[in-house]
């Protein structure tokens, strides 16, 4: 038995500490977490390197190696995203509504810390000051649980932000990393009924389905996005070509890239074969249907293709009768992600919006947008894709819950 | 194999139908319904007949056997249910928020149905009829699975209702029952992975958290309360002793009601023996610690019993040494549903309110106010007592997400 239990155990005794905290005590940690790691940068880098090394010696891509380093400049990038935090609206506190009753009782909604947070994630060492970053703010412990990758990285991170937090008269478990990178202390979190309040898988779908599938605590779902763009007959063909090709080739990983590309049939002549030449030259693979192939030279698509999240510069292409095939084959494809429409026509945007189940419909636009970033939400902790408490990008507000507050002088109910 | 998936694939199937649906549409259906079940009431009380005559065959309590009952005065008082939701404010379509980013694009968070909302409960048949109409009410679709006890009942209810959606140009699968009333089908519930987006279990502790610990689904837990009252030094006696009497003996079946009374050890003396006598007229039967035996004549608690929903004339009682001890007895036993303090102290109400996790916190008045209906939110689906996505009383709000529509003129990301 691991020490996933202990740990969760520990960040639930360190919650109502980490709730209670003022904003102005949570401020202060997040300041001494971002000067203590630029003062602890050559420790830090020195761990970071052992991680490198081994990813070198594992022979791991160029593009994985790239995300696991730290610099300099990154470490200063981390430190400078903690001081953000300090300026963004605090979300604990806020009466989200309040009335009073016919028979004198005040009600106020309150926004509260969710209590303890977990989040499994893979890769880039950031993330691990990121979640932190954001629970601290929320006024939450969290439990981190990064991969085996960046074991190093995140040891060397995590501890330096523990000691700032007991420096600032906050419990260093309010912040906690599983240093076992097994795939069963994955499932011990799953597990951990009544230590945990919200568990965030971010990841690939791999990770995301198997915590989702096993957890008996809450999950929210993040990031998977077989992002579709359909290019209405009615679409302003070269608006359609930009946004397809920032939607697919701007940053092929993330998940708000599109993966697909619906052209309706009307127009496919037009704008299949000049889309295809841009989208190769811009490095893209095209696999699609018997038309997509006749028209952009696509090669075929295999059943799976259209279910798959490329992250990759590879689109699948299909020519579909109308917009309700279109709709039909993103509520059969799609991951509740983020959908685009390309048209000149009111109805059948109108239509797109109010047809399709997603997390973001966006009309004319770039799926690239779905981002809390971008949606001026400030930093973001992923992207939920499912319907319950969080839709989209998920930001501070969506760290917390609510307590109503009922206050009174005696009121007893007849 | 059961009929559970299937069912659960039609009513996913009827979802966007109930979805697309206008407000006009919904309370059409509404009133349809309404009227229906007025019609057919001969029917319907027939079919309860055989129902409360198994009940009565099987030896079933007195107060069951009420609950079960439907009486030509309870099915008007059904059908005047599904009237008020024809006048409460419809949730679907409400911008949540809306804003422009600088790049021009216009964001607006708006809400929308979840799709398929699934509900287990117990006992009373006309739980079908208001969890039918709330999922109208919010252009969901619903797969309902009530009790064995109510079977004859419940077919006959969800019968009369899809026959009036039908009829007003709605799926019939947007109320789907489960007639299936074996444990197995609530099984398989919670395996209708991507057919459900919300499952509520209302009913008794066993019924939640077997539901909680299966399911891999979506759910929203509900109900479970052991409620505390806690009797500050600083408290007004008078008040205490009607909060606490209110608390208990109003309705004690319900999940709001008081199962402890905890009380601050300098006013044990003077309050204890005084509402003991009042709660043994009420016919409470008192169990406590030593301190509560020897001042309110309580019999010994047990150790459950500190962590038992009586749901009965039953009140465990407990003097504790301070606030603090006060709070950590609440921490440890209750159920996250609804606490209370007593007291004239405001720093001790704010200490209380601040440090208990809980849907609601009461400033003297009565835990019984946690209620939809009492807070003016009209109908409820149930009492949230989890942290995710919903807290307190469930009204249609509750039973919605959002969607992010994103409108533009072909942005793309730099």
């Amino acid at each position: 038995m691991s020490a996933v239990l202990p740990l969760c155990a520990a960040a639930k005794a360190a919650a109502p500490a980490m709730a209670r905290a003022s904003a102005a005590q949570r401020n202060a940690a997040l300041e001494a977490m971002a000067a203590a790691l630029e003062a602890a940068q050559a420790s830090v880098l020195a761990a970071n390197e052992k991680d490198v090394g081994a990813a070198r010696a594992g022979g791991t891509s160029t593009a994985m190696i790239d995300r696991l380093t730290l610099t300099p400049q990154r470490m200063t990038a981390i430190s400078d995203a903690l001081r953000e935090l300090v300026t963004a609206k605090d979300p604990v506190g806020e009466v989200v509504r309040g009335f009073a009753l016919p028979n004198g009782l005040q009600v106020r909604q309150i926004r509260v810390p969710l209590g303890v947070i977990a989040m499994v994630y893979e890769g880039r060492p950031n993330v691990t000051v990121d979640a932190a970053g954001l629970a601290v703010k929320s006024g939450n412990a969290c439990v981190l649980r990064g991969s085996s990758s960046a074991i190093h990285s995140n040891t060397a991170l995590a501890g330096v932000l523990r000691e700032a937090l007991s420096g600032c008269g906050l419990p260093a478990d309010g912040v906690c990393l599983i240093e076992d990178t097994s795939r069963e202390s994955v499932k011990e979190l799953t597990r951990a009924r009544g230590l945990i309040d919200l568990l965030i898988p971010r990841g690939g779908a791999g990770l995301i389905q198997s915590v989702v599938a096993d957890s008996q605590v809450p999950v929210v779902e993040t990031g998977v996005g077989n992002c579709h763009v359909y290019v209405d007959r009615a679409a302003d063909l070269d608006m359609a070509e930009a946004i397809i090709l920032n939607a697919k080739v701007q940053r092929p990983s993330v998940c708000n890239a599109a993966e697909t590309l619906l052209v309706h049939r009307a127009v496919a002549e037009a704008f299949l074969p000049r889309v295809a030449e841009e989208l190769r030259q811009a490095g893209v693979e095209l696999v699609g249907d018997t038309a997509a192939q006749q028209l952009a030279g696509a090669g075929p698509a295999t059943d799976a293709d259209w279910d798959t999240e490329f992250l990759d510069l590879r689109l699948s292409v299909r020519v579909v009768d109308d917009i309700d095939q279109a709709i039909g084959h993103i509520a059969q494809h799609g991951t509740l992600h983020t959908e685009a429409i390309v048209t000149e026509d009111r109805s059948a945007a109108r239509r797109f919006v109010t047809d399709v189940d997603a997390a973001a419909v966006m009309v004319n636009a770039s799926t690239r947008f779905t981002d809390g970033g971008e949606f001026g939400f400030g930093a973001e902790i992923g992207i939920s894709t499912q319907k319950l408490h969080a839709r989209g990008p998920m930001g501070l507000q969506e760290l917390t819950t609510t307590k109503y507050v009922v206050e009174g002088d005696g009121q007893v109910r007849e």
